[in-house]
């Protein structure tokens, strides 16, 4: 089970720039009410809690179907809908193209080098393609997704045969394509939002196709659920995740949150929990930004940066208690100060003593950390993962007192791009987009 | 050429939250001086600016060994040891190691999992090994390379056609091996230390070993060099890119970078430009904290924290004019309004234009950002790319009065790292682990 070791952030431990037993005591009445809140669905978008206990029979029926005749899986999908995949993938099978069958591509976004690489790479017709969208109209997908829809029709392969589409159970134009073209298709469950959505057909359709047991994975994050469904914060995981990095924001104004797994295949994992983080919290009143790390690489990157930089940060651990493989150091070069020490050690001691030794040196100087211990990397713990970071997510928005489902920041951006891709009703955008090109040519070397 | 467009970092575009002629004009003078100490070479680290004009003979002619003889390539290295060779790799030959020989592998962690998997991926006999490390002792990178060795001995190879050392001139452990089991060398040169290594033999022997030329890659930086050597702060690429981001920084409290090229290639290119932003100016007294991030991928991830977040953050994007290849979206689905709009266009163009459209959306709000234009992407426009950014972070450095070019905060969890291990020397430190261990058994959940 998914542990939460919080010591470094205390006052006891690391002087007055921790927190308090009584702070985190005086949040306990607003705890309450939040869980309330969310145990009641107060909001349609909490429904990402009730995928745990989802059949997955069709998602195992097609992914069996894509396995034994389609030597690529092609993933079109940006945001939620790429990252939830990929971190899977790469958690449970890394390198998973250079001997795997069927190789999986995720192409989350309108870069034509990339696409243009894919598609060399791949036959059309030996390809499934899953095309993720909630809104059926998502731009960057569906310019991807019409690419290969003209290459299926050009290579006279059925469409039917190879499309997947991931959408909303009604709306939308991807739905309405499906319905008439007579494509397979997975519903995103109503109030389900992209960035929590991982644990739906958007990430369990890949992994089955790469042969993870979903079921674990639910199970998992059943499980985590349960964990996390006390009221009472000191023993509730996720809540206390919330409050901690609040509190730390509010007191001490850390506004970044670094998240550091000390494993290759959980980058991924950072950068989802990243996008979740940013765009649910990303708000006026609320802002923390979450940073993706990783160790120990990244202590040859960015630990120079925590030590001794400004000091608005948390540093979030993931600690992983066996790799399930190891590897010995071997006793070579053993008349040599400096590396002998080295040899009939293991990579696993190693990795997980730069950990706790990193660790240690933060909190030495009174710079806050926690660390996240989960017992393996597999199935059952990336569900863990997933659904404490989702509710611990939807619970620190509430502490907040903002929306953690929406993105309206985002949409003026969208705008200035469909005026200048002309799309009708946004004439104007594109005016505005052209008179700041006259405006910007004024500053440059 | 490169190209840097600042407009929306300016007052007269942005309004009060941007910056004033008179504040750069005010800096008119250090920067001079600033110059004058980077001409002069001033500190022994400005070393960097010297490769420019190398001799690449012998770094072409051992890659034509590894090309010929050799299935694979492995990397082991850590921080910019890593992250220069990755930067060029996914640039410049994206999904190499699909369907080009030697496969490159970049090892720059000591997870177990990684490495049993890059094992079982490749034959030891025809793997070609670089091992980098500037000082030689390195614990990450020895770990491996020890394992590597004894891997070697036991397939009966011969150690000296395999390995190749990439490490100081003189000094240093792995030097030492080298010269006792007579391996292949390059020098890291006096000076040049690990994140500003990529323009000598650290970058340009992977990058020959893939194929690339790497006289246009350092003509490309000499380019720019010459661009970014007058002493006039408006005239100079490099030195406005530090007055810039140091004035967001001291006037309006910016305290994160956040670096966004617009194709999936460069992403490695803005991890490594973290590091290198990171880990020179993370010390007392400056304290940027760069982000990596990615267009259009991120939109869908940090934009709504951009816009509507804390306003701590600057926005530097990398646009590419020229992609080289491109793809049209077809008109398929034109009687669906919300899709149709794309068809005729073309990926790059909706690429670009996203670009530009998150930039306008930004300035519009009056949250600053600036613009890097490439003309493309290419062995050129890359060393263009690394020469500018650490002649910029070396400037930048000096700007805040700081040493640009060590990393003091390291140190600590390095030696409880050796205590831990069992180094001579370090008992103590180990002592200090077995006692905060105790203390942080208390706080969990």
């Amino acid at each position: 089970m998914l542990e939460l070791n919080f010591s470094n952030m205390m006052g006891e431990v690391i002087g007055e720039k921790g927190i308090s037993e009584r702070e985190i005591e005086g949040l306990k009445t607003a705890v309450f009410d939040i869980d309330k809140r969310i145990k009641s669905r107060e909001r349609p978008e909490l429904a990402f809690i009730d995928l745990l206990e989802q059949d997955v029979s069709e998602i195992k029926k097609i992914a069996g179907d894509i396995r034994g005749n389609f030597d690529n899986f092609v993933i079109l999908g940006i945001g939620g809908s790429a990252l939830g995949p990929r971190a899977i993938i790469d958690a449970l099978s890394p390198f998973h193209n250079l001997d795997k069958k069927p190789r999986v591509f995720i192409y989350d976004n309108v870069d034509p080098r990339t696409l243009d690489r894919i598609l060399s790479l791949t036959d059309i017709r030996k390809t499934a393609i899953n095309v993720i969208t909630k809104s059926g109209s998502t731009a960057e997908t569906i310019a991807s997704f019409m690419i290969f829809w003209d290459n299926v029709e050009k290579s006279g392969a059925d469409h039917s045969k190879i499309f997947i589409a991931t959408t909303d159970p009604e709306k939308g134009n991807l739905r309405k394509i499906a319905k008439e073209k007579g494509l397979r298709t997975f519903s995103i469950p109503p109030g389900v939002g992209g960035r929590y959505s991982v644990l739906c057909p958007v990430g369990l359709l890949p992994a089955e196709v790469i042969g993870i047991n979903t079921e674990e994975m639910l199970k998992g994050a059943s499980d985590i659920h349960k964990r996390c469904s006390d009221p009472e914060v000191w023993k509730n995981p996720a809540y206390l995740f919330g409050v901690l990095l609040y509190l730390m924001n509010r007191e001490e104004k850390r506004t970044i949150n670094v998240i550091v797994p000390y494993a290759d295949g959980l980058k991924p994992l950072a950068e989802w929990f990243c996008q979740l983080w940013a765009e649910s919290l990303g708000k006026p009143g609320a802002g923390l930004t979450p940073y993706p790390s990783l160790g120990t690489t990244d202590q040859h990157s960015q630990l120079q940066l925590w030590m001794e930089g400004p000091e608005d940060k948390v540093i979030i651990f993931i600690r992983v208690n066996d790799y399930a493989v190891d590897i010995n150091i071997p006793k070579v070069f053993q008349d040599m100060d400096g590396l002998n020490y080295l040899g009939g050690h293991t990579l696993s001691e190693l990795i997980k003593t730069e950990q706790e030794s990193t660790e240690l040196a933060l909190a030495r100087i009174k710079r806050p950390n926690m660390t996240i211990g989960i017992p393996g990397i597999d199935a059952y713990h990336m569900g863990q993962l997933f659904h404490f970071f989702e509710l611990a997510t939807a619970f620190t928005g509430f502490l907040y007192g903002i929306n953690p489902f929406n993105q309206p920041g985002v949409e003026e951006g969208k705008n200035f791009t469909y005026g200048m891709m002309g799309r009708r009703g946004y004439e104007t955008k594109r005016e505005d987009v052209e008179k700041a090109r006259e405006k910007k040519a004024c500053w440059r070397v």
